[in-house]
């Protein structure tokens, strides 16, 4: 049961993150108490539900077991109430979401290979399930995801998920090679933000139609 | 047959409700009849079919029940023709949105209980049915969801689907208790409306990031 | 295995068309290569997503077979490296958009029908699977969604998948009828497009309240 509890753990630790993530952005656009909450626990569980509506493990785990809405609700509250001191944490947050960019990545790649998923379609969860809070918490509050504008993020979980699926391939899906993954993903992260490292942006000349907003 | 023809009309209730408010809002974005019937069928339908994407019931009962799809449209439509009798009619819009409010937190709460989601999973779902709809009707037309901006709103939710959880574990979860969850709901929403209560908004200063779009 | 043949093919050529205009979108947004692949593959396989959850088709399509990602994957960047020349092929995508619903409407609501979704809710599912990835592309890229907005698009779908529907209650779906039906919807589409055909709009005064937004 210590690997059951090790990944538990992992796991809720990632929600409290994202929750917090969440609940930051929510708090940045004014929204009341139970909107930052509610912001707060959508970008920590939107990733994992839309995983295990995807390889229908029903009811999905952020509704069976209530100990990932109570932690995701209870850091989202703390954000809301303590969020001024928390302002100069700046730098902690971003490091903890690396931290939880890779622990979604590791165990959203595994389930969906555990769910018989192909190693293509695996990747592609486990990117999702890492990316999914944070895109439901920028859509609910009306931001382009950060995630499609900003440094490497996604494509550090999509390697991260890479990696989970070859180890799998290989039958070294152990604790200590998945820590890697984990860790690889982390890594990538956080060079990518000392570095400012990003994709590369397409050139563009100003769109003549009408019909456009203004770029955000 | 009484007690499933009685949730039938409930159930349809709502949906008229919130396609009527879905429909009002594409009409302010001026969108065409297209656009309004489809705005008005995703807030009518949109909370029912993520809770029986969740509970696992597919085909969801939107797309299972004609009924429930022309309900929807036939009301949206209206709205279209109708609407500047409709703009007359705002407090008994607000009304009823309070009764569909009531409604698809007791029948969501309760078919998630059925589907043998724990209590507090049951609780998320019933309020997800209930404050769905809108949520989608407020992503489609570009808003940031009013549901996190105004007054006590999915929180009425919240405690209803509390009183149905509570009910169902005391065994009483009957016809007239549950009715007394719905105009639990009801009531709420309609207090907060009348003495404008709201949850409390975090103090901040101005942002001083420039990345960050103007607050709406 | 001719016919299966085929319908891949239709199928893959639906998703490269949908990459293609998600791509383009994206691009006209400056989102990195990353975002441009990213709605780009949105665009292409949400909408068969959406289709596949509603009909407990798990793992989705999109994430059992490889060569769905990968297609779209690689039109997607193939957009962003060729985006100047495109610009000058807009009447060409646009017409490979309305071959790309026409596809996706007939096999989506085939694929409800196959699972026994009731006629009026395979052609909602018929429907949201042809537009279903735009309507993700437009909520990624902070638009209203145009499918909301524009000519004739979802309706020619609903015609198209009406007309499947129809066809299956005779027992008539076989190929050269439904090949049809994509024409028609391909045809409504093209039509729509060449004289500027739309659904009317509600007349409105102008608001007064100060909550909401410009209109986009």
């Amino acid at each position: 049961m210590t690997t059951s509890t090790a990944l538990l753990l992992a796991d809720l630790t990632g929600v409290a993150v994202f929750a917090a993530s969440g609940a930051s952005a929510a708090v940045a656009k004014r929204l009341d108490l139970f909107g930052v909450v509610f912001v707060g626990v959508v970008a920590a569980l939107g990733g994992g539900i839309f995983r295990d509506l995807a390889i229908d493990e029903v009811p999905p785990l952020a509704f069976a077991d209530w100990r990932y809405a109570a932690t995701a609700a209870v850091v989202a509250a703390a954000v809301f109430w303590l969020h001024p001191q928390l302002a100069r944490l700046r730098t902690t947050v971003l490091v903890l979401d690396a931290a939880g960019l890779g622990l979604f990545t590791v165990t959203g790649t595994l389930k969906a290979l555990d769910a018989a998923v192909p190693a293509v379609g695996a990747c592609m969860i486990g990117m999702l399930t890492a990316i999914g809070g944070g895109l439901g918490r920028d859509l609910l509050t009306g931001e382009i995801p950060v995630v499609l504008r900003r440094e490497i993020y996604a494509l550090a979980a999509l390697a991260g998920s890479i990696a989970v699926a070859l180890l799998s391939a290989c039958g070294q899906a152990t604790a200590v090679p998945l820590t890697g993954a984990a860790l690889l993903v982390f890594g990538l992260r956080l060079i990518a933000l000392r570095r400012r490292w990003s994709a590369p942006v397409a050139t563009l000349r100003p769109p003549r139609t009408g019909t456009r907003g203004p770029l955000p």
